[in-house]
Protein backbone atom coordinates (compact mmCIF):
# COMPACT_ATOMS: atom_id res chain seq x y z
CA UNK A 1 0.00 0.00 0.00
CA UNK A 2 2.88 2.39 -0.13
CA UNK A 3 2.70 5.69 -2.27
CA UNK A 4 6.02 6.97 -4.02
CA UNK A 5 9.04 7.14 -2.12
CA UNK A 6 10.64 10.48 -2.18
CA UNK A 7 13.30 9.72 -4.78
CA UNK A 8 9.82 8.71 -6.96
CA UNK A 9 9.07 12.74 -6.81
CA UNK A 10 10.01 15.50 -9.44
CA UNK A 11 9.56 19.25 -9.60
CA UNK A 12 6.70 19.65 -12.03
CA UNK A 13 5.00 16.21 -11.06
CA UNK A 14 1.32 16.39 -11.01
CA UNK A 15 -1.42 14.46 -9.89
CA UNK A 16 -5.66 15.18 -9.75
CA UNK A 17 -8.79 14.15 -9.04
CA UNK A 18 -12.46 15.58 -9.82
CA UNK A 19 -15.82 15.45 -7.54
CA UNK A 20 -18.86 16.91 -8.27
CA UNK A 21 -20.36 17.90 -5.18
CA UNK A 22 -23.67 17.09 -4.76
CA UNK A 23 -25.97 18.38 -1.76
CA UNK A 24 -25.86 14.94 -0.08
CA UNK A 25 -22.24 15.52 -0.03
CA UNK A 26 -22.41 18.96 1.60
CA UNK A 27 -25.14 17.40 3.99
CA UNK A 28 -22.62 14.42 5.08
CA UNK A 29 -19.99 17.09 5.22
CA UNK A 30 -21.66 18.78 7.66
CA UNK A 31 -23.14 15.84 9.45
CA UNK A 32 -19.77 14.85 9.96
CA UNK A 33 -18.02 18.07 10.60
CA UNK A 34 -20.81 19.66 12.84
CA UNK A 35 -20.29 22.46 10.15
CA UNK A 36 -24.07 23.46 10.05
CA UNK A 37 -24.10 26.89 8.67
CA UNK A 38 -27.27 27.37 7.14
CA UNK A 39 -25.08 28.91 4.02
CA UNK A 40 -24.73 25.13 3.29
CA UNK A 41 -27.46 23.94 4.39
CA UNK A 42 -30.69 25.84 3.45
CA UNK A 43 -31.65 27.01 0.30
CA UNK A 44 -34.05 30.02 1.73
CA UNK A 45 -31.53 31.47 4.13
CA UNK A 46 -28.78 30.85 0.97
CA UNK A 47 -30.38 32.72 -1.59
CA UNK A 48 -30.57 35.76 1.03
CA UNK A 49 -26.53 35.71 1.08
CA UNK A 50 -24.31 37.68 -1.41
CA UNK A 51 -24.12 33.30 -3.05
CA UNK A 52 -27.54 33.90 -3.86
CA UNK A 53 -27.94 30.06 -3.08
CA UNK A 54 -26.51 26.82 -0.97
CA UNK A 55 -22.66 26.78 -1.19
CA UNK A 56 -19.85 23.84 -0.15
CA UNK A 57 -18.13 24.04 2.37
CA UNK A 58 -14.15 25.25 1.76
CA UNK A 59 -13.13 22.71 3.67
CA UNK A 60 -14.95 20.18 1.35
CA UNK A 61 -13.00 20.91 -1.20
CA UNK A 62 -9.94 21.21 0.67
CA UNK A 63 -10.51 17.48 1.76
CA UNK A 64 -10.28 16.70 -2.23
CA UNK A 65 -6.85 18.22 -1.98
CA UNK A 66 -6.47 16.06 1.21
CA UNK A 67 -7.37 12.86 -1.15
CA UNK A 68 -4.91 13.53 -3.87
CA UNK A 69 -2.30 13.67 -1.52
CA UNK A 70 -3.25 10.37 0.23
CA UNK A 71 -3.84 8.16 -2.48
CA UNK A 72 -2.02 9.53 -5.37
CA UNK A 73 0.67 11.83 -4.95
CA UNK A 74 2.37 11.11 -2.94
CA UNK A 75 -0.20 8.36 -1.77
CA UNK A 76 -0.14 6.39 1.68
CA UNK A 77 3.18 6.55 3.58
CA UNK A 78 3.78 10.46 3.72
CA UNK A 79 2.83 12.53 6.52
CA UNK A 80 0.88 16.03 6.15
CA UNK A 81 2.57 18.43 7.85
CA UNK A 82 0.97 21.43 6.87
CA UNK A 83 -1.49 23.57 4.61
CA UNK A 84 -2.63 26.29 3.71
CA UNK A 85 -5.72 27.47 1.94
CA UNK A 86 -7.48 30.68 0.66
CA UNK A 87 -11.07 30.26 -0.52
CA UNK A 88 -11.08 32.16 -3.90
CA UNK A 89 -14.64 31.33 -5.05
CA UNK A 90 -17.45 29.91 -4.00
CA UNK A 91 -18.63 25.80 -4.91
CA UNK A 92 -22.03 25.61 -5.72
CA UNK A 93 -24.27 22.51 -5.99
CA UNK A 94 -23.05 20.55 -9.04
CA UNK A 95 -20.09 22.06 -9.79
CA UNK A 96 -17.02 19.76 -11.03
CA UNK A 97 -14.19 20.29 -8.74
CA UNK A 98 -10.91 19.20 -9.67
CA UNK A 99 -8.24 19.25 -7.18
CA UNK A 100 -4.83 19.24 -8.84
CA UNK A 101 -1.53 19.06 -6.87
CA UNK A 102 1.75 19.50 -8.08
CA UNK A 103 5.35 19.26 -6.43
CA UNK A 104 6.83 22.45 -6.36
CA UNK A 105 10.08 22.20 -4.43
CA UNK A 106 11.84 19.15 -2.85
CA UNK A 107 14.27 18.89 0.05
CA UNK A 108 16.59 16.23 -0.03
CA UNK A 109 17.59 16.70 3.70
CA UNK A 110 14.30 16.79 5.39
CA UNK A 111 12.73 14.23 3.25
CA UNK A 112 10.37 17.25 2.45
CA UNK A 113 7.98 17.65 -0.37
CA UNK A 114 5.76 21.41 -0.87
CA UNK A 115 3.25 21.19 -3.01
CA UNK A 116 1.24 23.57 -4.91
CA UNK A 117 -2.50 22.70 -3.98
CA UNK A 118 -5.74 24.16 -6.11
CA UNK A 119 -9.11 23.41 -6.83
CA UNK A 120 -10.48 24.29 -9.95
CA UNK A 121 -14.05 24.46 -11.32
CA UNK A 122 -14.50 24.74 -15.48
CA UNK A 123 -10.73 26.11 -15.12
CA UNK A 124 -11.58 28.91 -12.38
CA UNK A 125 -9.49 28.53 -9.56
CA UNK A 126 -11.61 27.83 -6.41
CA UNK A 127 -9.12 27.18 -3.78
CA UNK A 128 -5.20 27.97 -4.02
CA UNK A 129 -2.27 27.14 -1.08
CA UNK A 130 0.33 24.77 -0.87
CA UNK A 131 0.62 21.50 1.63
CA UNK A 132 4.19 20.69 3.11
CA UNK A 133 4.56 16.51 3.54
CA UNK A 134 7.52 14.80 4.34
CA UNK A 135 8.21 11.54 2.07
CA UNK A 136 9.50 8.62 3.25
CA UNK A 137 12.80 7.21 1.92
CA UNK A 138 13.05 4.17 0.33
CA UNK A 139 14.94 2.33 2.73
CA UNK A 140 12.92 3.39 5.70
CA UNK B 1 -29.66 32.43 11.29
CA UNK B 2 -27.32 35.64 11.13
CA UNK B 3 -24.26 35.06 13.30
CA UNK B 4 -22.16 37.87 14.87
CA UNK B 5 -21.48 41.52 13.19
CA UNK B 6 -18.00 43.06 13.05
CA UNK B 7 -18.89 45.01 16.20
CA UNK B 8 -20.14 42.45 18.07
CA UNK B 9 -16.52 41.02 17.65
CA UNK B 10 -13.65 42.00 20.19
CA UNK B 11 -9.81 40.61 20.50
CA UNK B 12 -9.69 37.70 22.50
CA UNK B 13 -13.45 36.51 22.31
CA UNK B 14 -13.12 32.99 22.63
CA UNK B 15 -15.35 29.42 21.17
CA UNK B 16 -14.73 25.81 20.98
CA UNK B 17 -16.52 22.92 20.27
CA UNK B 18 -15.24 19.57 21.09
CA UNK B 19 -16.37 16.42 19.25
CA UNK B 20 -14.96 12.83 20.07
CA UNK B 21 -13.63 11.42 16.73
CA UNK B 22 -15.32 7.94 16.12
CA UNK B 23 -13.96 4.94 13.67
CA UNK B 24 -17.71 5.62 11.61
CA UNK B 25 -16.49 9.46 11.61
CA UNK B 26 -13.06 8.75 9.82
CA UNK B 27 -15.45 6.21 7.50
CA UNK B 28 -17.56 9.36 6.95
CA UNK B 29 -14.99 11.19 6.03
CA UNK B 30 -12.95 9.17 3.56
CA UNK B 31 -16.16 8.42 1.91
CA UNK B 32 -16.89 12.19 1.50
CA UNK B 33 -13.73 13.46 0.68
CA UNK B 34 -12.04 10.33 -1.24
CA UNK B 35 -9.32 10.07 0.73
CA UNK B 36 -9.04 6.48 1.50
CA UNK B 37 -5.69 6.65 2.27
CA UNK B 38 -5.48 3.06 4.55
CA UNK B 39 -3.55 5.13 7.42
CA UNK B 40 -6.89 6.10 8.34
CA UNK B 41 -9.21 2.64 7.40
CA UNK B 42 -7.08 -0.29 7.80
CA UNK B 43 -6.06 -1.16 10.91
CA UNK B 44 -3.56 -3.64 10.06
CA UNK B 45 -1.42 -1.63 7.93
CA UNK B 46 -1.51 1.62 10.37
CA UNK B 47 0.23 -0.38 12.76
CA UNK B 48 3.15 -1.00 10.42
CA UNK B 49 3.45 2.56 10.20
CA UNK B 50 5.18 5.18 12.31
CA UNK B 51 1.66 5.90 13.87
CA UNK B 52 1.40 2.86 15.24
CA UNK B 53 -2.63 2.61 14.33
CA UNK B 54 -5.34 4.10 12.82
CA UNK B 55 -5.00 8.37 12.56
CA UNK B 56 -8.01 10.86 11.87
CA UNK B 57 -7.66 12.67 8.30
CA UNK B 58 -5.75 16.36 9.70
CA UNK B 59 -9.07 17.40 7.29
CA UNK B 60 -11.15 16.24 9.69
CA UNK B 61 -9.91 17.76 12.47
CA UNK B 62 -9.91 21.12 10.55
CA UNK B 63 -13.19 20.86 9.50
CA UNK B 64 -14.08 20.73 13.20
CA UNK B 65 -12.49 24.67 13.34
CA UNK B 66 -14.72 25.58 10.22
CA UNK B 67 -17.65 24.17 12.83
CA UNK B 68 -16.60 26.78 15.11
CA UNK B 69 -16.63 29.16 12.46
CA UNK B 70 -19.78 28.33 10.82
CA UNK B 71 -21.71 28.34 13.90
CA UNK B 72 -20.39 29.79 16.82
CA UNK B 73 -17.64 32.98 16.13
CA UNK B 74 -18.64 34.79 13.87
CA UNK B 75 -21.66 32.09 13.10
CA UNK B 76 -23.55 32.35 9.59
CA UNK B 77 -23.11 35.37 7.39
CA UNK B 78 -18.89 35.64 7.39
CA UNK B 79 -17.18 34.66 4.30
CA UNK B 80 -14.22 32.41 4.90
CA UNK B 81 -11.21 33.84 3.20
CA UNK B 82 -8.64 31.86 4.02
CA UNK B 83 -6.98 29.49 6.31
CA UNK B 84 -3.54 28.25 7.91
CA UNK B 85 -3.06 23.95 9.03
CA UNK B 86 -0.03 22.98 10.56
CA UNK B 87 -0.45 19.28 11.78
CA UNK B 88 1.77 18.95 15.05
CA UNK B 89 0.67 15.22 16.12
CA UNK B 90 -2.17 12.79 14.86
CA UNK B 91 -5.60 12.61 16.11
CA UNK B 92 -6.47 9.20 17.47
CA UNK B 93 -9.52 6.97 17.14
CA UNK B 94 -11.63 8.15 20.71
CA UNK B 95 -9.65 11.32 21.11
CA UNK B 96 -11.63 14.10 21.84
CA UNK B 97 -10.87 16.67 19.42
CA UNK B 98 -11.54 20.70 21.10
CA UNK B 99 -11.29 22.89 18.56
CA UNK B 100 -10.40 26.54 19.52
CA UNK B 101 -11.27 29.78 17.87
CA UNK B 102 -9.98 33.41 19.31
CA UNK B 103 -10.46 36.45 17.72
CA UNK B 104 -6.80 37.92 17.29
CA UNK B 105 -6.84 40.98 14.85
CA UNK B 106 -9.74 43.38 13.83
CA UNK B 107 -8.93 45.28 10.88
CA UNK B 108 -12.48 47.41 10.62
CA UNK B 109 -11.42 48.90 7.26
CA UNK B 110 -11.62 45.64 5.84
CA UNK B 111 -14.05 43.85 7.68
CA UNK B 112 -11.88 41.51 8.16
CA UNK B 113 -10.85 39.30 11.66
CA UNK B 114 -8.27 37.50 11.80
CA UNK B 115 -8.69 34.46 14.29
CA UNK B 116 -5.91 32.06 16.16
CA UNK B 117 -7.45 28.32 15.40
CA UNK B 118 -6.49 25.23 17.55
CA UNK B 119 -7.51 22.27 17.90
CA UNK B 120 -6.16 20.79 21.07
CA UNK B 121 -6.76 16.80 23.03
CA UNK B 122 -6.71 16.16 26.40
CA UNK B 123 -4.49 19.79 26.87
CA UNK B 124 -2.15 18.94 23.46
CA UNK B 125 -1.81 21.05 20.39
CA UNK B 126 -2.70 18.67 17.41
CA UNK B 127 -4.10 21.17 14.45
CA UNK B 128 -2.92 24.95 14.53
CA UNK B 129 -3.33 27.79 12.49
CA UNK B 130 -4.73 31.13 11.26
CA UNK B 131 -7.99 31.91 9.93
CA UNK B 132 -8.31 35.11 8.31
CA UNK B 133 -12.96 36.05 7.22
CA UNK B 134 -14.72 38.80 6.32
CA UNK B 135 -17.37 39.56 9.05
CA UNK B 136 -20.46 41.54 8.01
CA UNK B 137 -21.07 44.87 9.37
CA UNK B 138 -24.60 45.63 10.80
CA UNK B 139 -25.62 47.99 8.31
CA UNK B 140 -25.33 45.29 5.38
Amino acid sequence: MQGLYFDELSVGQRAEVTRVVGAADIEAFAEVSGDTNPVHLDEAYARTTTFGGRIAHGMLAAAYISAVLGTRLPGPGAIYLSQSLRFRRPVKIGDPVTAIVTVKALDAGKGHATLETICQVNGKTVVDGEALIMVPRRDG
